[in-house]
């Protein structure tokens, strides 16, 4: 026995097909489920195989959906005339947790990284376009991460979204909540003083 | 929405299970299964019920198995007068790899762990027992970690199996091949000092 037994191999090979999870890593998970319950392990392989099948995009918003629009998008309290533009679902929970925002989202899918070989028409970018057929939508907020390429991909959406017409804005930077004003990088800090907000 | 799409909460929820695993990767894993291959993420389903359904223990050395004997307990070109006995089967395939060792092994399921709730009578010391009854057995390699559970078990052994009055041996301790002694913790190298060879 130069390895593990065939079924054990395996499933160290499916572990080892997700992002970050290398083989020691690999190995380590494989025996945790062999020493999971019957139950578990079960319900592990019924979620994976559920969650492929059963998940689909949002064919308005490309959020996650179970099936047709997803709850976001068939809500009619939601305000269709406010999009907020975020890289993927995970975003959108986060701006769900807030329970500020009243409108609707558009996942992209990504943001534009040439490295990575990520261009428009690999992002949902058309399925946003089609949403501005008629006149719902009057804002769009651009909300990718404060990262090179997620300020990339708002500049590309800002300059193609321009000729709809519709107000664009972009997610503030500043200061963190709670931060400290010595511990605060020099590019957030330019940034919070060009956004500075006149006080009362 | 507050929360993901039921399958893919399930699915992070299984993640979790596993250990070392948070939240925030428990996430991210599952986001990576929804974007595997329908071909990936079903080979990951089956290897994980294969693994559960069809790995047993050895009867005779509790590593892992297919079915009946382990392939190295099948082996009749292995000397069965030589038991290694180690900590878990990813120990076993350590030795393996060294193709030097040509005896047969006895896996433990673990260490003697107070803390942990981890007796004598959680591992597979009564298995190990049993193969002693007739006289095939020559000698016991004892290849517990060389740390403090891996130790406090090797001397629980050593105990416990003289009565038998095979040989007993344990695995040399001293500096690791390649190493620095400047880097070397003292007690390492008081070992390596205690187990000198005399050289020619």
């Amino acid at each position: 026995m130069a390895e593990y037994v065939l079924p054990l191999s395996r499933l160290i090979e499916s572990f080892r097909k997700l992002p970050g999870i290398g083989g020691k890593t690999a190995a380590r998970l494989a025996f945790a489920v062999l020493n999971m319950s019957e139950e578990d392990a079960a319900q592990f392989a019924e979620a994976i195989l559920e969650s492929k099948t059963n998940i689909h995009t949002c064919p308005v918003c490309c959020n996650l959906s179970l099936d047709g629009l997803c709850p976001i998008c068939a809500d009619v309290e939601r305000d269709g005339s406010m999009i907020c533009v975020v890289e993927t679902p995970k975003d959108v929970l986060a701006f769900e947790r807030v329970r500020e925002y009243r409108g609707v989202y558009h996942v992209l899918g990504g943001v534009l990284s040439p490295i990575n070989g990520i261009s428009p028409e690999q992002l949902h970018i058309k399925e946003l376009f089609s949403r501005l057929e008629d006149d719902t939508v009057k804002e769009i907020l651009i909300a990718t991460n404060p990262t090179v390429e997620g300020e990339a991909t708002a500049s590309y959406l800002a300059r193609i979204l321009k000729p709809f017409g519709v107000k664009l804005s972009r997610l503030a930077y500043g200061l963190p909540v709670g931060s400290d004003l010595e511990y605060t990088d020099e590019v957030t800090l330019h940034r919070a003083i060009e956004g500075r907000r006149p006080m009362n």
